[in-house]
C-alpha cells in the first residue's frame, strides 16, 4: 500500500533512497517513549557520499541546497525504514543541521531550508521541527551536510 | 497578572525582548510530550544581531559573556511566547551552547556561566539544565553564540 | 550489591572513574519524564584532563579512541551516579561525539567507534544509541573529545 507521503514525493518527483547504514558500531535509529532519535545523515545515495567538501569553497551555495535535501530524504528513508512507514510518524520535532563550510560563509540557514522546505511539501503540518544551525570546518568522511532529526511518534 | 519569572527579571534589570522570529522555514519551538524543543538562539535584539564575530579576536570574554546572556533571554522570550507565561515551565533540562571561538581560546564554559547563571537567577531549581559547550569556528549570520535550549513543560 | 555492569566492567578490566564534577553553572545529568540528560563529558580522570589537542595532529587515531574510551566510562559514572547504579537504565538513546581533529582528519566515526563499542561491551543490548559524530577545530579546556549523552530510565 502506498503512503500519502509517498504519493507526495513521487509527485515531486523524488524518489527515496535506501536508508543508509551506519557508520560504526551504533543504530540508526533508537525509540524512546515518543521520540525517535535518528543518527547522524549524510548526503549518502547507493552507498556512496555525493556531496564532499565545504559549501563556499568546493561546493557552491546550490550544490549545498540539493546535498540538504538529499540528506533530507535519507532522514525520511529512515524514519520509513523503522517504522515500516509514516502512519505512526506523528511529526518532525527537532532538525539540526551541520554545514560544511567555508571561512566567511554565513548563509547555512538557506542551506538548511532546501531540507526544511522538503520536509514540509512531503509532510506538510506534520514537518513541524524546531531548527538549529552550525557551520562546520569539516564533517566525517568530508561531507558536506551532516542532519540530526528528532521525531515524534505514535 | 505578571508572573514571579516577570518580576524577578524587572528585579534584576532585564526586560525580556520579543522573541526573535525563525531565520528559515521552521519553527520557533515544538512540543512533543513533555519536552519543549526550542530552535537555536542567536544575540538578537529587535530584529538586529548584536553580537557578531568571535571571542578572543573580535570579541573579548565579557563582550562574549554579555551575548550568552541576551540569547538567554530570547531562549526565555521563546518559551513565555509558545506556553504563554511561565507556569507550565517545569525546569530547563538542557543546554548546549556554540561559542564563536578564536583559535586557542578554551574557556566556553566561562562564556555560558553566563546563560547558565541568569536562568539560575530568574528560574530559581526549575534552571535546572544538563549543559554542553562547543568551540565554533563560526556561526550563522556570524553570530557569536548560539544555544539550544530544550525544557520540560506541563 | 554489585551490578552486572559493575562486574563486566571489572571483566574487562576497567575502573569506573568517580563523575566528574560540571565545569561550571549546571547540573551533571537532568531527568525529564524517562529521559536522562547529560552535561557533555570530557576525558578527565581524577580531576585532571588526559587527554588534550587534535585528532590527526598532536593525538594519532589510537590516543583519540583512549580518550573516547575513558569519555564513555565518565558516562557511565555519571548515569550510575544519577540512578543510584545501573538497575534502573533502560538504554543508550542517543550519543553525540565532538572530536578535536586535524584539518583532513575525516575518520570521526573510527574515534567514536571505541566509545559505542564499549557501551555494548558493556551494556549488551542496552547500549542501543543513534550516534552523530563532528569533527572540531577544538573543544572547552582543548580537551580532545566531547560525548553528549542521553539515556531512556526508569
Amino acid at each position: 500500500m502506498t503512503s500519502n507521503v509517498d504519493r507526495r514525493l513521487a509527485e515531486l518527483g523524488f524518489a527515496l533512497p535506501d536508508a543508509p547504514r551506519p557508520l560504526g558500531a551504533y543504530r540508526a535509529a533508537v525509540q524512546a517513549g515518543g521520540l525517535l532519535f535518528l543518527s547522524g545523515q549524510l548526503p549518502i545515495k547507493d552507498g556512496a557520499l555525493r556531496y564532499k567538501g565545504r559549501v563556499g569553497i568546493e561546493l557552491t551555495l546550490e550544490e549545498g541546497r540539493a546535498a540538504a535535501e538529499l540528506t533530507a530524504l535519507n532522514a525520511l528513508a529512515q524514519i520509513r525504514q523503522f517504522l515500516g512507514g509514516f502512519d505512526r510518524l506523528r511529526q518532525i520535532v527537532r532538525l539540526e543541521g551541520h554545514v560544511a563550510s567555508a571561512p566567511g560563509f554565513y548563509e547555512q540557514p538557506k542551506v538548511l531550508d532546501a531540507a526544511s522546505e522538503l520536509l514540509s511539501r512531503v509532510l506538510g503540518e506534520r514537518a513541524g521541527h524546531a531548527r538549529s544551525a552550525f557551520a562546520a570546518s569539516h564533517l566525517p568522511a568530508n561531507a558536506a551536510i551532516e542532519l540530526i532529526v528528532t521525531a515524534e511518534v505514535e
